[in-house]
């Protein structure tokens, strides 16, 4: 085994020019899912790409973008079947001016590569790529049935994807899934996520006058801005508990293991109090309340806007208000029933008049942290990093986890070449091409030690 | 008496090309206070055309704009002296598309006459010389002291005017005065408004965070939107009562006067809930509610700010919000004092973190309705109108009339030459022809009656 590690190593360092020329091929092409640009060309790139390591591969029609499958065929033993789920979209690379080199053409600097995509997600792909290369090298062939998802709707909060993967069922049903994000924290140590938050996107519209009127008639005509505010400080309390009837009705907390977990987690309290200037966190957070709120859901202003709100003063009482909101949910939360009981909930406050728009929908959902695949994915980790790994049970950002979770019924864990200088969906995304050779490795011994199970 | 009116009528119409004339070279001097434009061209402009008429007429220094005083002179009979307030400054022309002739370049079509500031001040100004010279043609001299106070800041809230009234007391010294304003209602009655209403006009503004957050955070990560919505909520109550303790200690309400003479006034319910698009009003104001609502104060939201207002959907938590604040106040209430409240209410409320800004303050005044000054001036228009006069004890906007009603102690009224047509600060401000020599025809019977009077 300790030979079959040395050689693994020595595999990925000889072929790392090839697999940095398959990434340099692929962020080339400019696959911004929210302009509807290189959508086709990635696809077609990735499917080539897949063929090419002896994948049947083929691109698919969904709603939206088309997703890249791949199958690696039946293997002979009853070895289980691991779904890498990946996109081929990419954030827009605006603005322009703050990259130091051009954002599609993949450059090397400081034992870094430079590029749109290179991080989120296309540097993952290729280190997928790469250690399924590493392992059929060195093992003689692909100990297990491995299945490509690979969508082109990430970005733009995939939705085409729920439909797709219900749709596809027996086509997509493995064992195991590895998500499309992975890699360390600030100290190094690896982390593996087992589930986000869902999200309920909703914009909030009020018109009481048909045009702005002059502010001397405050007593009298009704104030668009007013009217939100108040409609607003009904939904959510001073300590950020939601006051929505039936909000909760699905949260269940923690679990026994989830607490097990994050007491063993390090925790970005200081980090966030230091970089974000706070000087209290939300309902008074600290050490494990800090920690385990991500269990909570939340009700988040994005924005808001009425009348002036340029320099100095001007009296005016504004005809329209807006504001968005997002809510981060937690698993078992349905945003369609939430947000059928927000309607409700305003009509009963008096607030009829106050129109809310859905934006988006997409459930939670967690894989349990005593599931052997899990454990597995941590052990490895830390045999690779030379750390202990860090089992994150719930992030708070919201990902397509729920199809995957609710459809396929997979564990679904996250590993890779990502580290916090990665600038994903910033100028200047990188990817340290030292954290790309410890996430193909790490993949390797997955892909030879979860094949070998039978 | 019917002969000298006959005459007053015909030399107004005699002498109104010379008006017109006059008219014409004031509003082409674009003295637009706002930008510093034309000032000084404007004060000597006036200035020479008050002396012009014989009056002592010069150019004073305030901590701003200069102010114009002029002065008729000590008349040998023991009759009161009438003070004029007007402005030379104006509103910015911009838009300038929306005009239909060049702003500066006086235009006559269909009996209105067209130019940035015709209406707005420079008319009313114009007309009160007009009943001047016709007074002394008509009646072989002025009966009465007449002063001028014509400034220019009006249009940014004229903040130097109080002090210089306040320091000119002696040189100001009145028994009565003619606001800048004044004109007749859509039935073409004759409006005589008493009393403006004061303003405290402040800037919320509130940071929780250095930087914007990804709402992934949002169940830690301080929220400055929710912050400023919640401070917000504090200040006033659904029904439109401001919760500021204190607020109202000094609001007195409308006197029987008041009560009386609101009661002879025509509403502009039906008029607003058609042009506004109303449902409803404030607090439910309807009929003599409506109008009385005036008496009572109000905290108008003009602005709220924070976060993403654009199109769709993005996900951050909004470091910094802000939002502009408007309190109309009634007679007798302190800007200085309510703002020191407001501090001290935020504070108290636990808002300690959000800051205040003042922007600017005035007092609210109004003259009693049974002043002789008043009934005088409504009998007049009564007749030079053929309609009864409207007098209307307090309007909704704000104006500089406290420092004259505190240091000079004169009753004040309004007439002048502007209709509901005049569109002052919008794009083709105009005025009717037939206003102005009305306009000018009451102004001149005030001369000719109230100088009578000793």
């Amino acid at each position: 085994m300790a030979d079959m590690l040395s050689e693994l190593d020595r595999y990925i360092e000889e072929h790392l020019a090839e697999s940095l020329e398959d990434l340099r091929r692929l962020t080339a092409i400019p696959s911004v899912s929210s302009k509807g640009e290189g959508i086709a060309d990635a696809a077609n790139f990735v499917r080539d790409l897949l063929e090419g390591e002896g994948f049947e591969a083929k691109v698919m029609p969904t709603d939206g973008n088309p997703v890249v499958y791949a199958d690696s065929g039946e293997r002979g033993n009853a070895s289980p079947t691991l779904l890498c789920y990946n996109h081929y979209d990419v954030q827009p690379a605006e603005p322009l001016d703050l990259w130091d080199s051009p954002p599609f053409e993949l450059t090397e600097r400081d034992g870094r590569v430079y590029a749109r995509g290179v991080s989120d997600d296309k540097g993952q792909l290729i280190s997928r790529i790469a250690a399924i290369r590493a392992v059929r090298a060195v093992a003689g062939g692909l100990p297990q049935r491995v299945k490509f998802l690979v969508e082109g709707e990430e970005e733009v909060s995939s939705p085409s994807l729920d439909a797709f993967i219900e749709a596809n069922r027996d086509l997509l049903a493995a064992d195991a899934c590895v998500w499309e994000f992975g890699g360390v924290d600030p100290d190094g140590r690896p982390e593996v996520v087992l589930g986000l938050r869902g999200i309920l996107y909703v914009e909030y519209r009020v018109r009481t006058l048909s045009r702005d009127a002059h502010s001397g008639s405050a007593h009298n005509l009704p104030n668009a801005a007013w009217r939100l505010v108040r409609a607003l400080n009904t939904i959510q309390a001073a300590d950020g508990r939601v006051l929505i009837p039936g909000f909760y009705d699905a949260v269940k907390g923690p679990t026994d293991t989830d607490l097990q977990l994050m007491a063993g987690m390090p925790s970005s309290e200081a980090f966030n109090r230091e970089h974000f200037g706070v000087k209290e966190f939300v309902n008074g957070h600290t050490e494990m309340d800090y920690i385990t709120a991500v269990f909570e859901p939340t009700a988040n202003i994005a924005g808001i806007g009425a009348g002036w709100q340029g320099q100095g003063s001007k009296t005016v009482i504004p005809a329209y208000a807006m504001a968005k909101m997002d809510f981060r949910l937690v698993p078992d939360q349905d945003p369609d029933d939430l947000f059928a009981r927000l309607r409700k909930h305003l009509d009963e406050q008096g607030f009829s008049d106050v129109e809310v728009v859905k934006l988006g929908g997409e459930r939670s959902a967690v894989t349990p942290g005593d599931d052997p695949f899990v454990q597995l994915t941590a052990r490895l980790a830390s045999e690779v990093y030379g750390k202990p790994a860090v089992i994150d049970p719930l992030v708070g950002g919201t990902g397509p986890v729920y199809p995957f979770r609710a459809y396929l019924g997979t564990p679904i864990v996250t590993l890779g070449p990502g580290d916090p200088l990665s600038n994903a969906h910033s100028p200047n995304e990188s990817m340290s091409i030292e954290a790309f050779k410890l996430g193909t490795h790490h993949m390797a011994r997955l892909l030879l030690e979860y094949g070998a199970q039978s």
